[in-house]
């Protein structure tokens, strides 16, 4: 199906892991297909889902689960698509990020994931990559994407999949910026997660010196609401129903109710902005 | 669990991938119980979901994922199941296609795919098959699919698992014609896909020689709306929010929105009509 | 990332598979995370997902579900995420039974799995096992439970991984319990599965002896309607659009419309109550 690439480079030894994320959904046939081409390549390469469910073009939803993902990965090809320029002239990329490569339009979607890896090493336009299959405009993941990630996952180098390009040229994935002060914390909410935990845009580490104690109870203030929330270790910290501030699991502040949908409850989906200042300068 | 199918055979040499489609959803265990039954007959056989989101019961949606992605497939056996007439007299089947089986239920699911992959050499009825496992009315994907599908993938002839068929009188798939003449094209929706593109009824070769023509806009009404759209290659070709028409990644003509969903912008589900005339003649 | 336990065990011959059940969803990447820690301790071992769609914190229809799959499980590592307690003081346990391990919370989840592999021989508290990874109050399914199957799948013992315990304190899996009696069976809904068919607390055994006559029909009360339901071995025996009660493929009477969703139509969700009688009984 596809021309193979220095077989007698790529059909030596191991295979190395695809992780595979997308926002096909689950509903069409579309991550299937993309399983197969890499089948039809090597069979013995390992598919590794992360997620497909991240909403329909939603760059940044998917860069922070990728992020969120590769840091836990031992050596592997990444394939990543969120592409809702496909067809248009944004190029397809690959990143070389130590010994894992990121494979996925060049729209940001790649970006925090190579920063997690340790920075791109080198960087490939693999938009006219000799690996197509297919000859759709719409569906790269299937014809550009999982061909390139299938001959590096079997040993392929990059360069022999398309050009090296600066990677100082990448797009970034635009991220809001927090504004910390001393009497105010400006937040933005990323997402709410599966379970109403609101992800804020705020990474523990700058609270650090900050009117954010652990223990203490914070003012919170959104469009709809102000409240007194305590910054606790974790949500089995408070009583069922109540709410609660903690750093989850990828080191983000984030917004919970112990057994409840904090985005439900106080009706915040992305980018809604939030208020914290200390308790006691209310008044 | 299953008696074992010429284990001279079936022990041999490599297995075969089972690629992996239903309308099972995501919420219950029943597509997880059906790798486990795979795995417990012979744990080398790897799975390849193709999607288990297919609507309940929707044969028609079942059988055109599953064509799209059998043409990407290398040598397998498929195994497919949609199945609202679980329990009734329907037969399941085994219908091999080259050096591709198919397995599911004898109800029109299985004959695009059969088709895409050259034609049925050979079909068998399976419904009596001494590899059953479990003995459930209701979850023959458990119960008969999933065996069948293991014993096909580990080596057995389908001959041994079901009794030869004439495979004339396998059950179609009801598949709406579009009405095409020079001056008119009528459509009907097949299904939105999870971006709220809507694939239409018309495979992109039979408008060649009509007023279809890349670049040109066309005359387009619905029960709710009269528009004009451009044909193009991509969605990328229009601007963000506009619509187009374009010939999708399986072949089929598709209106799309880009960066929008068309399905919701012009309110179109399944099997709404579309009529298709050229600019010029509307006055 | 991992501590290697007894590399010179662990190392040796096979894996054992991991199955894998959550109510993580399908738009995180929590599932894919848990599937990188497993590939990174050891790439052999074959993770089988079984479902990742339980409603959030629904540890009782975990529990149904993970019990209704591992009566179809070859000798595998059942991890089993359903934890709305993480964070809190409740354990982190391995059951073990027979050649299954179960891995997951101390919260009723495990154990009608348990059940099902023929009872607890031993319980371990793997709390504060040496192997885990990441740091986090709230993501045990990555930092204690991933690891702890890993090595369980790579032939640790679970006593290397924590401390036995007495497995007459683990928490029970709270299920409602019908009330049969000769003339009326009270019923509860365990849950509307996939297609809308009510899954009822009656296991088909405890109906013998009772009016419950294959082809009869039963007076069936619930909160918002009386009708009457024929007792049939699976739907595809009434006519589309017709009301049935039948045995499903995991035991317990179900209700279910042929085609359609008895969920929808009678308006029943969990924990909804259904009296059933006797149709002489009426008048």
């Amino acid at each position: 199906m596809s021309p193979s690439v220095s077989p007698e480079n790529a059909n030596r030894g191991q295979t190395r892991p695809v992780t595979f994320l997308t926002d096909f959904g689950y509903s069409d046939e579309y991550p299937g297909v993309c399983r197969l081409v890499i089948a039809s390549i090597d069979p013995r390469i390992k598919v590794i889902d992360l997620t497909h469910g991240i909403p329909p073009g939603d760059i940044r939803r998917g860069g922070l689960a990728l992020a969120a993902a590769v840091r836990f990965s031992a050596p592997a090809v990444h394939l990543a698509v969120v592409d809702p320029g496909v067809g248009s002239r944004r190029r397809a990329v690959v990143l070389t990020c130590g010994e894992h490569h990121l494979v996925g339009p060049d729209n940001g979607l790649l970006s925090l994931a190579a920063a997690v890896l340790g920075g791109v090493e080198a960087a490939f336009d693999v938009s006219a990559t000799p690996v197509r299959v297919g000859r759709s405009d719409t569906f790269h993941g299937r014809d550009v994407f999982s061909p390139v990630a299938a001959e590096l996952a079997r040993g392929a180098a990059p360069g022999e999949l398309g050009e090296a390009v600066g990677f100082r040229e990448l797009a970034p994935l635009e991220l809001p910026e927090p504004l910390v002060t001393p009497e105010q914390v400006d937040a933005h909410v990323l997402y709410p997660d599966q379970y109403g935990n609101v992800i804020l845009n705020i990474h523990s580490e700058v609270l650090d010196g900050t009117f954010f104690t652990e223990g203490d109870a914070i003012s919170l203030e959104t469009s709809l609401q102000k409240l007194e929330v305590p910054l606790r270790r974790t949500f089995a910290d408070v009583e069922p129903g109540e709410p609660v501030l903690f750093t989850d699991s990828s080191g983000y502040l984030a917004l919970a109710i112990n057994r409840g949908s904090a985005a439900s409850r106080f009706g915040l989906g992305p980018d809604n902005q939030l208020r914290f200042t200390p308790v006691a300068s209310r008044q």
